[in-house]
């Protein structure tokens, strides 16, 4: 089908069920950042492959709502169907709302939609004089010929041995919870929770390890699992029940019946199950997620697991940054060809079991786009006398990674060098910063930030995102950006990648990961600061650098930093990699 | 009336209109920091002088709830009057309600409590399953005898010469937000918007040039001013009327028998306002009041009066501080007496209308105490190679000032020398910090810590707050601190404290006023940034530094900024100050 007859036979859908406007969310029924091509319905509906957007079909018009980083990428792939682009803003969306006749009705699928989402769509449709209503048979999955059947990849465990606590102690922290806000039960409608709390992993969607399944914890203590017998291979905890996820509805009913106070987050929970429970009467207490703290605060198991993660990985980073340290300048290496080469050097550690995320290989102009990826069967050549930005990671059973490095291929000028100083100082800045308890990450923000912005440079993205422990690259809830409210605490991973893009020329971005130690007391200080342990090891390319742009206090960072990237990874690395890494770890010499 | 009388006096009253517990809060009918001498009633009911707390007086308990500030000082004033100490913090009240007999009535003057905070006391009170009801008549008024009568006092006009803009054109911008916003009116409860929007003055309490008096304004441009005649010495502009506070309830009720859209504030609007326009069916929009962001951006007439009462005051202070240069060593010199003199020095100017806030004047010790006033007849001397610190401003018709200076007297310690100076890198870094348009305060607030932050200390109040053109020396609602999530925008005044204190030895903070200049583009860079202007002129104790902590940028902004000094106050100054400030603004010599 082409595009327009997709479209066509949605809004035929659409006129059977007298609905004049129909909300197509990228999100999925368990609300997260990759889905399976059964729930690739913004895709279907629309053309537009970004990870974040919504439309608004109507019968004569349409809109697609994406940010910054796709508002390029969806005009292409949107091209000649009439969707109209809106940023991401209220104000803009009740504007193309007003153009429908007023008392329009307009429709969202309950279970891809947040209760959180649901409530501010049913204000805005309310404000511009429609109604919406929430119509539990998907649309887009009704027009959609041929649907891919939903994935159903076994589950297995993920044990103590890289988890560090059994499901056990997790669902008695739970139940800790639970018992705290007078609640009998907490439905855990993402599947990264599930997987948490129950060390189960899956192979549902790329690049993150999970199934896609929810779950109910029990102030006992317990669990019921909503899954396919046929999926589960090895024995699973005792004090964890195995439920057809077909029986869920009913187990939410009976909730009801049953006079229960149910947990439930808000911001991904389906709307569907909140309106399950609320018509069948149970009680409903809205609160965080009862897993999201626990597993933002790695365990000391977790800790060391990515440490040693992370060191497999530098090395493994290493070798490919030698290498192409040799073919580079050939002027032949594509983009996709010298991605394909990092994950054959991450695949020969023997212990990969997924990229983290997709990589972003990329060269010269290409590079000034953060969320670029190479596209076609080649993508970009390195060439010579061009900066090279290669943002990766790789998922092990021990630890998720995920580390960005510039380099430039030949000479680079005196901007580049100036504007990739910038950058480092901001990274330094991050790496070193000590504070006091109950900072968050925002109030960190800045200093990423202050001397490109001493400059007249800033960049359009967050400093950094949590990361979970074999789990997903992009996990909350803390972050160092301008959004980052939630404090720091001791075991979080954070990343720490402040950029500078010059569109249509190159892209910079410096990224390490960060795990946040406790409080230490230093000598003749007055109170303990919490401080980062810089978890990733590979060099930071030093012809990239203007000397004279940093502080005495700088350099020494940056040759510690490669003195221990060296002692750490030197071992690890191949054997003809090893002159390479030596020369690149040296000592910056003090010329002043 | 003894402490004891008076709380006996007032649970009689309340058992006589069957109340178990009473709200008292410091806050008046106008929610200011400053209240007139009538309506202190929580230093009435409690003993307790602080600018900020909350009274529950039951029949056979009470508590204060205070902020760190006035633990001690509230434990000392309270003595012996049975009232337990609270910090601002729900659960912690919570407990403390949970202590009443289940279903107590609890009551709160609605003329005094802000409809924010009726919200926050009603949910409070409701979940410890009692009851809250409003009572219009004050119940410590009706138990006060001698109340002194409510302040009167003339108003008087704040030209366009210094206001920039006459009301005519500041009621046009209200009404265009009125406009905007569907309102036939707002409602201005708080004085310093009456004050601002009318360009009027009064001297009703102390340290702020305002009258305590409510204004509504109208969607046609026009505003009724509710004051007694006789206060009204000069011809006021002719689109405002003026009415009898008396008449300000019938006015309500008018609005709601017109059926008219009314503007008002929940964190400032009385919530006895709120409750009589809601039961005459106006309609309530509630929203920021419309004078709070333009009453904030100083326009370029309050930025040029800013500029020349700034270093009026500069110079002023550097003759307290060459005149105290002398005096101090002598060990005989007190702390009021020392901020006595800087007074005398301020009056000479012969434009200083009022001090901007009690002066902290604070010798060794006492400096530890961020919030410090001296007490008693003379306070504490100044001694010896002690540090003294004097935080303080004064009221011109062009501008209020906020200035503070930290001394040593004598000899200071390594140790001194390390702390001032580690205070003295993050006010540099904030008065040097360049930073993108949308940049809160909470995102700058670390780079005035991180220096402190690195050596384990730190300082627990904000950095800087926002400060008003002869009106408020705090005034919201931008501020550089954890809650300064309001952008910063051109022709705002921001104070720049950093401080430390290491308690019952010495404080340290070094304050000067920043004006946020537009955005500009720097040679070389791609965006434009904004930046600070330091308004603020006076010598920063050279003897308090320890240079081998400072970069050479730092230096170069202190030589820079003492020059400055010099050249700016040094025609001002008296003739036997100069001498003394040459040498105080006299350059760094590099050492190494």
């Amino acid at each position: 089908m082409t595009q327009a007859e997709k479209l066509e036979a949605l809004r035929n859908i659409m006129r059977a069920h007298k609905i004049d406007g129909l909300f197509v969310p990228r999100t999925d029924e368990f609300q997260g950042e990759y889905v399976p091509a059964s729930a690739e319905r913004l895709f279907w509906a629309t053309g537009f492959s970004g990870s974040w957007g919504t439309a608004l079909i109507g019968q004569t018009r349409a809109a697609l709502i994406v940010d910054g980083r796709y508002t390029v990428q969806a005009a292409k792939e949107t091209k000649g169907t009439g969707i109209n682009l809106l940023p991401p803003d209220n104000d803009k969306l009740a504007v193309f709302l007003a153009r429908f006749k007023k008392g329009s009705i307009l429709a969202f699928d309950p279970w891809v939609t947040s209760v959180a989402e649901a409530r501010r769509l049913h204000k805005l449709v309310a404000e511009a004089g429609h109604k919406l209503i929430a119509n539990r048979q998907n649309l887009v999955d009704a027009a959609w010929p041929n649907r891919p059947a939903p994935p159903a990849e076994p589950i297995y465990n993920h044990p103590k041995k890289f988890a560090g606590f059994d499901a056990k102690h997790k669902l008695a922290l739970i139940a800790e919870t639970l018992k705290n806000k007078n609640c009998n039960c907490v439905f855990l409608t993402d599947p990264h929770s599930v997987a948490w709390a129950l060390n189960i992993r899956g192979s549902d969607v790329s690049h993150t390890p999970i199934a896609l399944l929810r779950a109910m914890v029990f102030k006992n203590a317990t669990a019921r699992l909503f899954i396919e017998k046929s999926r589960v291979l090895r024995p699973i905890a005792g004090h964890i029940t195995l439920e057809h996820p077909d029986q869920f509805e009913t187990s939410l009913r009976q909730l009801g019946q049953k006079k229960q106070t149910v947990m439930i987050d808000a911001g991904v929970c389906p709307e569907a199950v909140r309106a399950i429970l609320a018509k069948a009467k149970a009680t409903i207490i809205e609160h965080q997620d009862p897993c999201v703290l626990p597993r933002a605060r790695k365990n000391l198991t977790e800790q060391n697991g990515a440490r040693k993660a992370q060191i497999r990985d530098g090395a493994a980073l290493a070798n490919y940054l030698a290498w192409l340290d040799e073919h580079a300048r050939t002027g032949s290496l594509t983009e996709i060809a010298a991605q394909a080469k990092l994950e054959v050097f991450r695949r020969a550690t023997g212990q990969l079991e997924d990229l983290s995320f997709g990589s972003i290989s990329a060269s010269g102009p290409n590079a000034a786009l953060p969320h670029y990826h190479a596209i076609g069967k080649t993508g970009r050549t390195l060439k010579r006398n061009e900066i090279y930005l290669i943002d990766s990671g790789g998922q092990y059973r021990d630890g998720t990674t995920d580390v960005t490095r510039t380099i430039i291929i030949g000479e680079a000028t005196a901007a580049m060098k100036s504007h990739n100083t910038l950058v480092l100082k901001g990274m330094i800045a991050v790496s070193s910063a000590r504070f006091p308890a109950g900072t968050t990450g925002i109030q960190l923000d800045a200093l990423a930030r202050a001397a490109l912005w001493q400059h007249g440079f800033d960049f359009d993205h967050g400093t950094g995102h949590g990361v979970g422990s074999y789990l997903s690259v992009h996990e909350g809830p803390a972050r160092i950006s301008k959004a980052g409210h939630v404090v720091l605490e001791p075991g979080m991973i954070l990343s720490n990648e402040p950029g500078y893009y010059l569109k249509g020329k190159y892209g910079i971005r410096i990224e390490n990961l960060l795990l946040v130690k406790p409080p230490e007391k230093r000598k003749g200080g007055d109170r303990a600061m919490l401080s980062f342990e810089t978890l990733t090891f590979a060099p930071i390319d030093k012809h990239l650098i203007d000397e004279e742009l940093l502080t005495k206090a700088e350099i020494h960072w940056l040759d510690s930093y490669h003195a221990e990237v060296h002692h750490k990874i030197g071992a690890l690395v191949n054997d003809d990699t090893r002159p390479w890494l030596a020369a690149a770890c040296a000592s910056f010499t003090r010329r002043s």
